[in-house]
């Protein structure tokens, strides 16, 4: 299979294009260049927006998929930062939907955020249910679907990926570095955390990954896929199980700038779609975690 | 022409309805039936967003064009109801768009708070600007922009309609309803206000109709056109001149539940554009506070 992906250097691009090379894929791509892209990779240093210089990295490839991955993802910026998301998750996909109208499949990827407040004994939550954004992020991802379904895409609504790569701002991958600090005595033993009541889906980044290649090579165009674990874990269970992977013990403290305006306190993904495929998680959250132990401990502090 | 109104209830559908009615238009359309309709409309009480139920309507009225007015359209009160803002601004545009899909021409209404906060040496705001949507009510009409200019559809950034007919959830309305409750002795000479110093594009509503209906007649698919006086004035100012033509003057206290979390300072539009067209403004903001306040005087206390 010929890949494209945008957001190529990403926490997610990243690791799809190391998977996809490892199956003898040729993969290219786009990012804005600011972090390093796998090797092996054919890359342009190219903003989405740009729609004209897209349009001929795409044509240049000749790729049988595109998967669209460059987003802002973080749902608690999104509340200052409205603008920039629209332009971005909005804007953005219109853009690569243009630009890839040739491809013989687009998958789009969204978010599980799109579901919004779920009663629990409506979870895990499957793809007929209505969208109901709760957040400026959540807004952009259900107005980027709309035009993706429209334009015949893939549409793959993502639960919460751990793993290696993932950026500071982001619960866990923040509270590995802080352990780490802590580990080596940079920090005094004290954690500072957001809401740590809210339960996710979390599912290792590499079974995302492995998702994301099945749906570009088997995705039906037009289509919605979860991609979960099914399983709700919260993020203070998952703070437990870091400290017991890193053997190291912190006070844990509640960071006001760390919180958001609103919280959605359960998200659940019922992935039987995207099952019924042939996929199904491979690594468990601990794996996830060990891997983010094992990373912020060659890193410099957060 | 044959007019198909969505939103056919509200403030600006109510108007175009009497409007195309007197200038001999046939006119159809839809609302969800909780408030009056103009008489000599053929009208059904139906969501936009029961897709089977509007496409049969449609069908059957057979207009020339559609104008799409149904929305959720309060700035404030967004921040609260995302996820209402989105189902009815976002999937309720979708659903027009698909159920008009035959209609020769499909006028979408959209508002000027999709360009967000631009300087003020660069206004009045020409349709070029890209949208920097600052709120969540802003976020979900730039989003409903996109689906509309992808399927061929006439965009209008509406600016700030005033007249006869408007929500007291607005802040002249509500002002203008405060003052006759005072000059009834019915309240004490204070009035409740939000933040006055928000400078906007004022226009009489028979103006913002006069719009809507030639662009339904003459606009050009797939374009945008702002719907603007091009004059700035603030909130303050307004509420001076209305406390003049009503003759009651009252002591103004803020009240906080009034106060958005972000207020974009100055909007105003440059309707060159729909002027191109034949379109001018012929009444005088002033008009549109005589007649708030004519209607306030024969109305209970808001």
């Amino acid at each position: 299979m010929r890949l494209f992906i945008t957001g190529i250097s990403g926490f997610v691009g990243a690791r799809l294009a190391r998977l996809a090379l490892e199956r003898g894929d040729a993969v290219g791509g786009v990012c804005l260049g600011d972090r390093p892209v796998p090797g092996g990779v054919d890359f342009s240093p190219i903003d989405v927006l740009d729609r004209g210089a897209l349009a001929a990295a795409i044509e240049r490839f000749a790729p049988d998929a595109v998967v669209h991955l460059a987003a802002l993802s973080h749902v608690g910026r999104s509340w200052q930062g409205m603008a920039d998301y629209f332009r971005v998750n909005v804007l953005g996909t219109e853009a690569v939907l243009a630009a890839a109208a040739g491809v013989g499949r687009v998958v789009v990827a969204s978010s599980a955020e799109v579901y919004g407040a779920v009663p629990a004994a409506e979870q895990p939550i499957a793809e007929t249910r209505e969208p109901a954004p709760a957040s400026p992020y959540a807004l952009t991802k259900a107005a980027a679907e709309r035009l993706a379904l429209a334009a015949g895409a893939v549409v793959v609504r993502s639960f919460n990926l751990l793993g290696a790569g993932q950026s500071a701002e982001f619960a866990l991958p923040s509270f590995a570095r802080q352990l780490a600090a802590i580990a080596r005595g940079e920090r005094r033993p004290v954690l500072a955390v957001g809401n740590l009541t809210a339960r996710r889906d979390f599912l290792h980044a590499a079974d995302g990954a492995a998702g994301y290649r099945l749906l570009a090579a088997a995705g039906v165009p037009g289509e919605i896929y979860n991609l979960a674990s099914g399983e709700a874990r919260s993020i203070e269970q998952m703070l437990e199980r870091l400290m017991a992977v890193a053997g190291v013990a912190a006070r844990v403290e509640t960071d006001a700038a760390r919180l958001r305006p609103v919280d959605v306190p359960l998200l659940t993904g019922d992935a039987s779609k995207l099952r019924a495929l042939g996929w199904a998680p491979e690594r468990s959250a601990d794996d996830a975690l060990a891997e983010l132990w094992c990373e912020a401990r060659g890193e410099a502090p957060a």
